[in-house]
């Protein structure tokens, strides 16, 4: 039974993870067969978005605490990881992972990853063990690879300019569809950077999941 | 097509809506062909625990600016709810359910339902209008009914025999299951009352919003 690491940004699709991506991931996972373990940073978060009026509040939160509601409390900080214990590791999207696992959001194609999860995801890729990247959070790939990855945001193309700017290669990509680049074990698909609907974003991230095991053979 | 009011009480299992069983919800809504909105009383959360913890902290947030978390922004206040718009309405569970659309939670078989919410849901039963209860939810149904109806949370002992002196009619139940009371058009499902796993949680509330819809005929 492969074993996968889902790593969570935050609890709300402005300002941490988005909670249909990450729900869908896990289910999806079960319904595969897998089991895994959610992670998360103990930082604070960038900032505290509003989700009626998506205005910033004057309000602070911690990463990993608010990633606690998705995992039901089963959540361990990022500096608990282990790769040894993993097969896979999988990211899904929000605006937490432009926000507060990388600056992708603010800084565009100057974006760094948050080092304490560069490292964590360079000892997978070094491991050889394959990384699943939903909705916005593939544009972190171009930071964790030397060489050219192909990877998809679905079709902004703003979004994907800056991806090639960073040294990735953008597909577009359909929300019910995944891009693979096998050299380098990337799995990545669009899920709420097109999907109009919860189905439309499962749809992706069934296939996402699919990928990723099978790369874990 | 079915369109269904969807009221969640905050965003996370310990203080708010249980975010798998709210997911799980509209995704099963979309799968079986309806449609939803939702809906959160626009009143403060009871208390903000820390899910890591598992303890309070000296937080205060808003029940629907919390709950919009969940549906990304997509929510309307429980004061805009109207009846003639929506074929049923479901409740998911979290102890949200127990602390914010009543306090289930602390004053056990003298537990009141929100006021706001008592009247809502009234119309919905005045109309012959079905409606779903997930979890810890269905804690309220005896509040909302001169009759016996059937219902359940699950196997807890405790929690069925507040209900039994409440007025219900409890019914243990399996995870995978539901309770369909035809005559008063309530159906409910234990879900993380004794769920294990994001994929039993999926189980029970794939039926429930089954025979919800079914009801609404």
């Amino acid at each position: 039974m492969k074993h996968v690491a889902v790593i969570l940004s935050g609890c709300g699709v402005y300002d941490g993870a988005e909670i249909h991506e990450s729900v869908l991931t896990l289910l999806h996972l079960e319904q595969q067969h897998a089991t895994y373990q959610c992670f998360a940073p103990d930082t604070m978060q960038h900032h505290v978005i509003n989700h009626v009026t998506g205005e910033a509040s004057n309000e602070q939160r911690n990463v990993l605490i608010e990633a606690a509601r998705i995992a039901r409390g089963q959540i361990k900080p990022l500096s608990a990881l282990q790769v040894d214990d993993f097969d896979a590791v999988i990211l899904p999207g929000g605006f937490g992972a432009a926000k507060n696992l990388s600056d992708f959001a603010f800084a565009g194609a100057k974006a760094e990853v948050l080092p304490e999860l560069k490292q964590h995801l360079s000892r997978f890729i070094a491991a050889k063990k394959p990384l699943g990247f939903i909705c916005i959070a593939p544009a972190m790939i171009p930071r964790l690879f030397d060489s050219r990855v192909s990877l998809t945001i679905g079709m902004d193309q703003d979004t994907a300019d800056h991806i090639t700017t960073m040294g990735g290669q953008h597909i577009n990509c359909r929300v019910q569809d995944i891009v693979v680049d096998h050299a380098a074990k990337v799995v990545s698909t669009p899920a709420y950077m097109l999907a109009q609907s919860v189905l439309e974003a499962s749809s992706g991230i069934e296939k996402l999941v699919h990928a990723v095991l099978e790369l874990a053979e």
